[in-house]
């Protein structure tokens, strides 16, 4: 069993600092990285620049799934990979058999390398963030920033990415619907699907399918039967167990009970449906899953035909159920027209529940609906009025149909206090140079109206005093503003050799994203053409950049 | 360090078995599942069905990418999961924080369980595969198969997918050139990263970029430099080491020699570049590159202007490395109009290469080209007869952007010897019920003409009889097929609890890719409207099946 490293040793049960990377981090280790960190290294270290002090910028370019904001996440795995990067003796030994011919004095200084002369601010984890706004600044030495570039952009942009899909699904949902995430089978292998149910949950999903992202990170795991577990029943012989123990400790045949209450109903109700339509071995599959979990009572009714068997054979479980005692939760539809189909249920329950004031309760049990659900599948449900009240996704989250990468870079703005800038002939694609900082401005309302990127040395904004903010690129784009509030975006998060912060559990960095949200005007949160949130730069930055972009633009010449 | 799982005590350096899932199957463990899975389990075991014999068929429904082919990776991941399949304690306490009330046997249940009466039956890993044909045919206790589910789907579902991409790469590319994956930083994480290197590999790629996968995985590792190497030198002063030792060991100043070799062709050739605008920092980083690596200079040549400056400047380091005794190797573009530039390019070096016999060999250096391609760009830069020699591809391959996930499932097809279908309103998603054997027939010209699925206690069908086969849903659609050759495509991988073959190597089933698709006929590979492969029924499944769903379709009833 060698291979099979389990988490056990650092597994003290719950979601905290010390376990959110448990496991998942045995890659996340300094050879997690593009070959090309490494050979640049060796040539910095050659060429003797290798400790030169540089600044790099990890920021994104533009907001995905064509929308106006992002969350930030991954922020913690990022120190986790600082704190702990050290290449191995092996891993040197790797190194030396890609690096033929390589001086052998550049092996020692790998080998004692680590990030203590590096220093990191970032923005916190779970912020709503927006592009060219460095997410993380690095500054260091050349070679190590150089080094950590992959593994930052590995760990920033599909965490970041799936907790903002996430987020997109919950803003469509609303605040009140379950949302679950389902995705494990169709992530990106086995870490994929950790990952995903990780920043989820973050991103605004109340729970998972995945055990192993409970055990790990604390997230709270659902689930309950799959088409195959209805078809293991064929007919009455195949339900083996049918005694029942009602709450108050009486044995009873909880299938007869069932039928009983099935008969009751076809009677008393006319929905159109004939006993020969409604699948035995799917009532005798109901039965058993409801001897086994008499409180967590959740079945799948859409194996056969949702309306003329599964509807019919869930009320008759849930009627049972509640005679002896239990309170079912609910229903699952997996497949067909959730809109309708939710509506047709509702109504039936409903039909059921106006028979006897003690079964009020019926009409309020839970629907889950999954199959291939997007953020536009819910916005077209909300606008039909669905009755679902909880929704399982996998696909479409896990793997972000709509846009599956983020698309963050990791740019060189400084190198020996001399700001750089990549140039590109989309203005786009132009970083804008040196060491910044940035603020976020609020107005009266509370919302926040723009940030702001200012020189590192720079005097921040203030509250009550007016700023100019300019477009880092269209000269005639700027504005006068007069903050109410001035929030620093960037923290030292890690320094002399360690994390500077007691990292927040996962429920907070959930909390601030909510509350972050909550703070974001709702034009740029639509999902129709939101409006641009605008990230701007100080008078003092917009001619720094103009300058350093003149000097290293080359002069066309036309023939 | 605790967190920091490394793969140390398991590498031996190159790959081989053990070694393809080293570190990576820290999280392969029998927890990494959805929870309905245990829950299932558990009204199983309660119902006292948990131990009758059942069979689950791994399938898919559809090609992916608009395709007509799949080919099937993750079988080795599949079988070390089954071998290794064990609950352990900490698993075992936390099921029980997730099932209150659950009776206390069932968890010494859970303790006891192992995959020593599973039997799997699959398709050898790296062939060419279709819809409905099970990849894997997972026989053994009803609850044990179940709980295997999710896992198995999260091993076969991106691995295929990736794999499969990375052959449509190889089949737009064609054989002869270069395909490097520079996915990590895009990939879903260090294991998605990790996933995809290993898995284009297997589907024709030549190398990646990730170190730690060619470290675990004996993958070859390419890369050189990225812009913000280039951006690191902006002047003469930035170039602390110019000496360089010549091939016989001679002291030179490579700077000056290059400048040398710069002038003199702008001398001679005019390319309408003024000596304003080729980049002085960009000479520099080429010497310092070159300086470190002698035997391997391969220039990134966009970050400033290609023609007007990289190329300029790449050729001048190309002369001075070359009358040093050195060859170089060639230059890299990851911007612009990637034909154009490369036959621009091209044109240039076949400029300098005619001034002198000796400097026949620049013509022929290596152009790399990176920058979002993917399959219909690799296809239309062939249109325009680029020059490009080696492709570096990142996001839309390791996300698979184009379809980023393939959608198997994992359905019941038999219980205690009676067979089981899964009904759907949608004929495509009907399942085919029963234990299967399936064969692929070879006609005369060597290609494969269809598959055909056969009960498995059906006679094979032989090379040289003809055998009816039956379309599965289509009465009318059958033939009549003479095999040349006939290719039994299930073996038993898995039984009486062991891994039933010596597994092959990436690099065996590298080549088995290859293999296989040069079997498949060119139509059913073509990009643009490729004809679909039949996989086909015998009568007698044929029979079989329709009976079945006869069996279980409901009568319905119209008002």
């Amino acid at each position: 069993m060698a291979f099979l490293l389990r988490p056990e040793t650092m597994n003290g049960g719950t979601a905290s600092n010390g376990l959110h990377l448990n496991g998942q981090d045995s890659l996340v280790q300094p050879l997690l990285t593009d070959f090309y960190q490494i050979s640049m290294t060796y040539s910095y270290w050659r060429s003797q620049i290798h400790n030169e002090p540089a600044v790099f910028d990890l920021f994104f370019r533009k907001n995905p799934f064509q929308g106006e904001f992002t969350i930030f996440a991954g922020l913690e795995d990022c120190l986790r990979f600082v704190e702990n990067f050290k290449f191995s003796v092996s891993d040197i030994d790797f190194l030396r058999t890609l690096l033929p011919g390589v001086e052998e004095d550049f092996f020692e200084y790998l080998k004692e390398m680590d990030c203590s002369a590096v220093t990191i601010h970032a923005i916190t984890e779970g912020s709503v963030v927006f592009p060219k706004v460095p997410l993380l600044s690095v500054s260091g030495p050349l070679a190590i920033c150089q080094l950590l570039e992959t593994t930052l952009l590995n760990l920033v942009n599909y965490s970041s990415l799936v907790a903002t899909n996430a987020a997109r699904f919950r803003l469509a949902a609303g605040p009140k619907t379950n949302l679950l995430e389902f995705g494990l089978r169709r992530a990106q292998g086995p870490n994929g699907g950790l990952a995903a149910s990780k920043y989820c949950y973050i991103g605004g999903f109340d729970g998972t399918s995945n055990v192993l992202a409970g055990k790990l990170f604390g997230i709270p795991v659902k689930g309950t039967q799959a088409h195959s577990f209805i078809c293991s029943f064929s007919a009455e012989k195949d339900l083996r167990v049918r005694e029942f123990k009602t709450k108050d400790g009486k044995m009873i045949d909880l299938y007869a009970l069932a039928m009983k209450k099935r008969d009751d109903i076809m009677d008393k109700l006319f929905w159109g449906v004939s006993s020969s339509e409604v699948s035995e071995g799917e009532l005798c599959a109901f039965v058993a899953y409801a001897i086994a979990f008499p409180n967590g009572f959740l079945a799948l009714i859409d194996t056969y035909d949702v309306l003329r068997s599964g509807v019919l054979n869930f009320i008759a479980v849930c009627l049972a159920l509640s005679e002896c005692g239990y309170r079912p939760i609910g229903c699952r539809i997996d497949s067909g027209d959730l809109s309708y189909l939710s509506k047709e249920i509702r109504a039936r329950l409903r039909n059921v529940a106006e028979l006897d004031e003690s079964l009020s309760w019926l009409a309020k049990v839970t629907i889950v609906a999954s199959n291939d659900i997007n953020e536009e599948t819910i916005i077209s449900l909300n606008e039909q009025k669905h009755e679902i009240d909880s929704f399982g996704v996998g696909t479409h989250l896990v793997t972000c149909q709509k846009q599956p990468a983020l698309g963050c870079v990791y740019k060189l703005v400084a190198i020996a206090n001399e700001a750089k800038i990549k140039l590109s002939q989309e203005v786009a694609k132009i970083s804008i140079p040196g060491r910044k900082m940035c603020y976020r401005i609020y107005g009266r309302s509370g919302s926040s109206i723009l940030d702001i990127l200012l020189l590192h040395d720079e005097k921040p904004p203030e509250a009550g005093h007016q700023i100019l903010c300019r477009h880092p690129f269209e000269e005639s784009k700027r504005a006068l503003v007069l903050p109410s509030r001035v929030e620093p975006l960037h923290k030292l998060f890690w320094g002399d050799g360690k994390i500077q912060y007691d990292l927040p559990t996962l429920a907070d960095i959930r909390t601030h994203v909510r509350v972050e949200l909550d703070r974001l005007r709702n034009d740029h949160k639509r999902q129709l053409n939101p409006t641009p949130y605008k990230v701007s730069v100080s008078e003092r930055l917009y001619n720094f950049l103009h300058s350093i972009w003149l000097q290293n633009a080359p002069i066309g010449q036309l023939d």
